[in-house]
């Protein structure tokens, strides 16, 4: 499906000031890490910002090092003739406002007190991520970009169409939602809580001593149910037992779905800071673009540029019947909107995994673009 | 609906034997904690025995004070002209092996050490439950009797009328299966992943120091979000906040979502033993009739009874297809069977909450039986 961008490396862009996030307090100074791929136009008119998933980062193409070639998330979808192409486009990547890959956030250095930030980190908004990768594309010197992304991403995408239209030809949106259900937030609410109630979590002021692993491990694994679906659940692991023909009687692994689960919780945490998952999930529970419009077709009537909305079949989490709501609210909105839903048995990873098809959709809709041109 | 059985107690029957459980190990002396509404006749054979679900007890209806009246958990079930009519049947509840409301389990005192069991308390199944149950069923003179439980009771339901089916008449089957999906073991496998983290789990030895409530409270947080469904919660709470117009941004309870499930976890771990919650969350696991005899088929041939199956339209966690899968193999094994979906959006909790038609369903079911007679 293409080759690799190959080689590429994390920047970074310092941002001295302060900028107001949503909550009213006011932050920074701020660091943002990023990529690129591909390179951007005279007139500033063809990238593409991507955005990432909850755990995402801004490696999302290529890799570092030939030694150990560890692709981005959407290696997949990004590179020469991919979905999106980096011989036509100056693709652009960059970690999430309270993350932890390389971008300010709760485990970054508070440089008036020279320690991390801990919970002094404000609670942020999709809002406020959105406005810090507006830093970075001004400085970057896009003037009009696509806007694509997955989960997270999509409510990311959704907040730049809305929030400044003016910078914004396309929207792709795949596996989202413009508010997450009262499902999807119960089951952040106990992910944090099991973070919160780890014996190390200590405030939030743990990274000098024992991270609370216990707690992001279990956060994740809750996480990971809800990204698969059942169907896909029982074709990978169905009741089969883990290495043994019977069960062990106590309360080791017994199940391979169990071994599957506690591997994702043990790789997440070396990965993953735990402030940066109470953060993260905050601010996608907060993000609802119908009530800060007062409707969703109140929301769309704010952006000025043709969308996309890919939906898998499967996904729980995210469900089709929001993609539609959201299709039918553009619609109603006047908007230019294609919608797919994409029959696939992988549950909400699907956008991770599904590249075919993705790329089909995605390649159409954006060609599109240039035959209007 | 009909009268409650009033005042009610809960008696004990001390077995002093010991029984072989699945897992090869001799274990005893046993009591069992039961209650009994209504009266058995001469021949014994008007008996029905209720099983509760995975945080249920013995005490299924009526009351224990005049002064503060808690009603079992299927007081609207159980009881003069209801669903299981006390004028006709002698109804009996008991609290299951492994659990904490009297029957002999993790809490109880190891009477060769004089200290709870904890860990060392024997890796149960359903077939043990069941087995200690039939001690219970012969010291009351049951002779032939009708079996009936929703969820993790409708699974001992199936135990009884295939291990033992020269007790069983009839056999109600409510929002259950005769196996865990791949995706309830993995919810199942968090919970206890979450108790196991606790600080204060220290080995399962806690009892006369601080309870994991922390652990357990995550566990009934994750439970309850299986319980509802997402109509249901998205009716009960949507995105609402709780007792205030904007958000706090901070990380305490924000929506109404987050205080309701707290609320949950917080209220169980007062009622709840965590050692209990590995105990039988692992029997619920291991149950699968299908493996057990090599078919579903196979194992209904060794039954002998009429069989009622009844599951719930928004009910994800026992979903109606398993329940047409043990209906089909039931007709396949020549077994008569009536199995009905009940449209209903309270998900897996519809069994303790749409009682009038359950009623309506179950008294048909029922009264087929004394008509044939």
């Amino acid at each position: 499906m293409g080759k690799s961008v190959g080689k590429t490396e994390l920047k970074f862009l310092k941002y001295d000031n302060k900028i107001k996030l949503n909550s009213g307090v006011e932050f920074g100074p701020i660091e943002i890490a990023y990529e690129t791929y591909g390179e951007l136009n005279e007139q500033g008119d063809n990238a593409i910002l991507v955005l990432h998933a909850l755990t995402g980062d801004a490696h999302a193409a290529g890799y570092y090092s030939e030694n150990d070639k560890k692709y981005g998330w959407w290696d997949e979808m990004i590179g020469p003739d991919k979905a999106f192409d980096t011989n036509k486009y100056f693709v652009v990547s960059s970690n999430m406002l309270g993350g932890c890959s390389g971008t300010t956030g709760p485990s970054s250095i508070n440089p008036e007190t020279g320690k991390p930030y801990g919970l002094t980190f404000p609670v942020i908004t999709m809002e406020d991520a959105v406005q810090v990768q507006k830093i970075l594309v001004d400085a970057l010197g896009i003037k009009k970009m696509i806007v694509a992304g997955g989960s997270m991403g999509g409510m990311q995408a959704l907040e730049w169409a809305t929030s400044y239209p003016q910078y914004v030809s396309k929207t792709v949106i795949i596996a989202s939602t413009s508010r997450l259900t009262a499902q999807g937030i119960a089951f952040n609410a106990v992910g944090r809580n099991a973070i919160l109630s780890d014996e190390n979590f200590n405030g939030g002021d743990y990274y000098d001593k024992k991270h609370p692993e216990k707690g992001l491990s279990v956060a994740r694994m809750i996480g990971h149910i809800t990204y698969l679906c059942e169907e896909s659940m029982h074709k990978k692991f169905g009741r089969r037992l883990q290495d043994k023909s019977k069960p062990d009687f106590d309360f080791g692994i017994d199940f391979q779905v169990e071994s599957y689960l506690q591997h994702q919780g043990l790789t997440f945490v070396e990965r993953f800071d735990a402030n940066s998952y109470l953060y993260i999930t905050k601010a996608v529970d907060y993000f609802d673009l119908a009530e800060k419009y007062g409707s969703l077709e109140d929301a769309f009537k704010h952006s000025d540029c043709a969308f996309l909305i890919i939906s898998f079949s499967s996904d729980w989490l995210f469900p089709t019947e929001q993609s539609k709501e959201m299709t039918k609210a553009l619609v109603r909105a006047g908007k230019d909107v294609s919608f797919c839903e994409i029959q696939s048995p992988c549950g909400h990873d699907a956008f991770l995994l599904e590249f075919q098809t993705q790329t089909d959709i995605i390649k159409s809709f954006l060609k599109k673009d240039t035959e209007n041109e």
